[in-house]
C-alpha cells in the first residue's frame, strides 16, 4: 500500500501520515495537487494533505484540487497539535532573520513581534527546509521556526517552544472508497448556486439545513470570480443519512430546478468526526 | 500624511498603495501585523494590507490583528486584479526551479503542473524577492513568479503571461477614522458566541440578519480553539443605519443577555462598496 503526502519529509504532513499509516510505504511529493490527482489516478491508495489551520484558516488548495477530481474523496480527518519552536545553531550571534515556512511565520507573528521586533523573516518552502538551511549553510546570524523534533534533527538549539500556542491544523486522508456511517459522522459539501450575486441566497441555503435540524460544523463563503459564491458547508450527519440526502435535494432543487448544472453541490466526502477543534 | 503598507517594495500591496496614495510618503513594513500596530499607535495615518485572494482565502493574520486594536477600523477596500507572469532570465536552461511566494506558487499550482511538472517550487518571502534572486544570483536553470512589473524590473524574460486566470486580491485601507454612509455600503463584523459548540448557532445568527431583510456578502467561520467558533461576517449596510444597528443589538442579546462578555460582536469597519468580486 502506498501513501502520498505533501512533503518533503519532516514536515508536519508527514508526520501525520506517518502515524497513520505506520507501516505502509510513504511517497512525498511537492505540492497538494500532486497528492490530490495521485490518488484519484490510482497512483497511491490514499493521500494526506492539510485541510485547516486555526490560524490561516482552510486550505484553498485542497479543496480546488478536489472539486477537479470525480473519484477521490476526503475518507478521514485527524488534527495534530502544531507547536511551533524556535532554534538556532550553538554560538549563534544576534538573530537577524528568521526562516520558516509562510504560513509558521504568520502563525508566530504575536510572538516575532514581540520578541525579534528587529528581524527579518525570510520565507522558504518548508518548515524543515529552513532548519536545514542554518544548519548547511552554518548561518550563526538566523534562526528557524519548525517543530521540536525538526530543529534537534539538525542539530539546532532550542531557544522558546510553543511559540504560537493553541494552534492545530487538521489533515484530511484523501481515498477512492467512502467510509460507512459510523453514528458520528461529518459532511464536506461545496454549494455553488448557478446564478450571480442574489440577496439571501446564503440565508436560503442555511434554512433547508435549520429545517431538517441539521448542524453546521464549519461555513466558508468564496467568491467564484463571477459575481457568484462558492459556499465550503460542514455538516453533522452522514450522506447516507435520509435527512442529509433529503437537504441536499431540497437545497438542489431550488438552487436549480431544471438540473442544468452539474457542479450546484458536489459530496467531498463523509467520514468519522473525530471532534477535533476541542 | 504617511502610509504604511505590507512591503517589500515592488509588492502587489505596494502597488495598490501607491495607487491609493499617490502622493504621499509610503512606509514599508515587513509584517501586517506591523503595519496594523503602526495605525493603531498613530506613527502613519493609514495602512495599506491584504484582505481576501480569490484562491487563496481571506488574510487571517489581518483580521486577527485587527481584533486586537480598539481604534484601528477598514476605512476603505481596493482591489487588484493579480497578473502572475512567470520570467526567465535571458539565456536561460531548463527551469529546475521555480521561485515565489508561496501564495503566488500556490495560485498558480494547476500551471505549474501542467507546463512545469519536474520542477521544484521553492518558497521566498515575496515575489519581487524571487525576481531578484534570479538576477543577483544569475541563476539561469530557474524561473520566477511575479507581476510583470516586476520580472521586467529585474532583467527577467517573460516566458508566461497571466498564469493564474480570474485571480484577485482585496486590498484593506486601515484608518482611525470612520467614514460616513454613501448610501452603498459594507460593514464587517466579528462574532464570538460565548459558549462551547451549541447546535444550530448560526442558523440563529443568521435568522437576525434575514429578519432585517440584510444581506451577507461574505462569511466564514472559524474554530476558537476552545470548542467555540468567530463568524466573520461581512454584511451590505453600514453600521450607522438603523436596521444594522437593530440586528447587532438583537444578536448580541440573544447571544450574551446579561452582557458578560466584551467581545461577543466587534465592528471591523463600514466603507464602502466597491463591488470588487465582479
Amino acid at each position: 500500500m502506498k501513501i502520498a503526502y505533501l512533503g518533503p519529509k519532516g514536515t508536519y504532513t508527514g508526520e501525520v501520515a506517518r502515524n497513520l499509516f505506520p507501516d505502509k510505504e510513504l511517497v512525498s511529493l511537492n505540492s497538494i495537487r500532486s497528492v490530490v490527482i495521485a490518488v484519484e489516478e490510482g497512483k497511491v491508495d490514499y493521500g494526506v494533505v492539510p485541510l485547516e489551520n486555526f490560524y490561516n484558516g482552510e486550505v484553498r488548495e485542497t479543496f480546488d484540487s478536489l472539486i477537479e477530481c470525480s473519484k477521490t474523496r476526503i475518507v478521514q480527518e485527524s488534527s495534530l497539535e502544531i507547536i511551533h519552536c524556535i532554534g538556532a545553531l550553538k554560538g549563534h550571534g544576534d538573530i537577524k532573520n528568521i526562516f520558516s515556512k509562510d504560513q509558521a511565520l504568520e502563525q508566530s507573528g504575536k510572538y516575532l513581534l514581540k520578541f525579534y521586533p528587529n528581524s527579518q523573516t525570510i520565507a522558504v518552502s518548508s518548515t524543515s527546509e529552513a532548519a536545514s538551511k542554518i544548519r548547511e549553510g552554518n548561518i550563526l546570524d538566523s534562526a528557524a521556526i519548525a517543530s521540536e523534533k525538526s530543529l534537534k534533527e539538525f542539530g539546532l538549539e532550542i531557544l522558546d517552544s510553543d511559540i504560537c500556542p493553541n494552534n492545530k491544523t487538521r489533515f484530511a486522508v484523501l481515498g477512492r472508497d467512502s467510509p460507512l456511517a459510523t453514528g458520528k459522522d461529518k459532511t464536506f459539501l461545496v454549494i455553488h448556486p448557478p446564478y450571480r450575486d442574489r440577496p439571501g441566497i446564503l440565508n436560503n441555503i442555511l434554512s433547508f439545513f435549520a429545517g431538517f435540524g441539521i448542524n453546521l460544523e464549519s461555513i466558508q463563503s468564496r467568491p467564484d470570480g463571477k459575481n457568484g459564491y462558492y459556499f465550503y458547508v460542514e455538516l453533522n450527519g452522514h450522506e447516507q443519512e435520509p435527512k442529509i440526502q433529503k437537504s441536499i435535494d431540497a437545497i438542489r432543487f431550488s438552487l436549480d430546478p431544471e438540473f442544468k448544472h452539474n457542479d450546484t453541490i458536489r459530496i467531498l466526502g463523509s467520514f468519522k468526526d473525530t471532534n477535533w477543534k476541542g
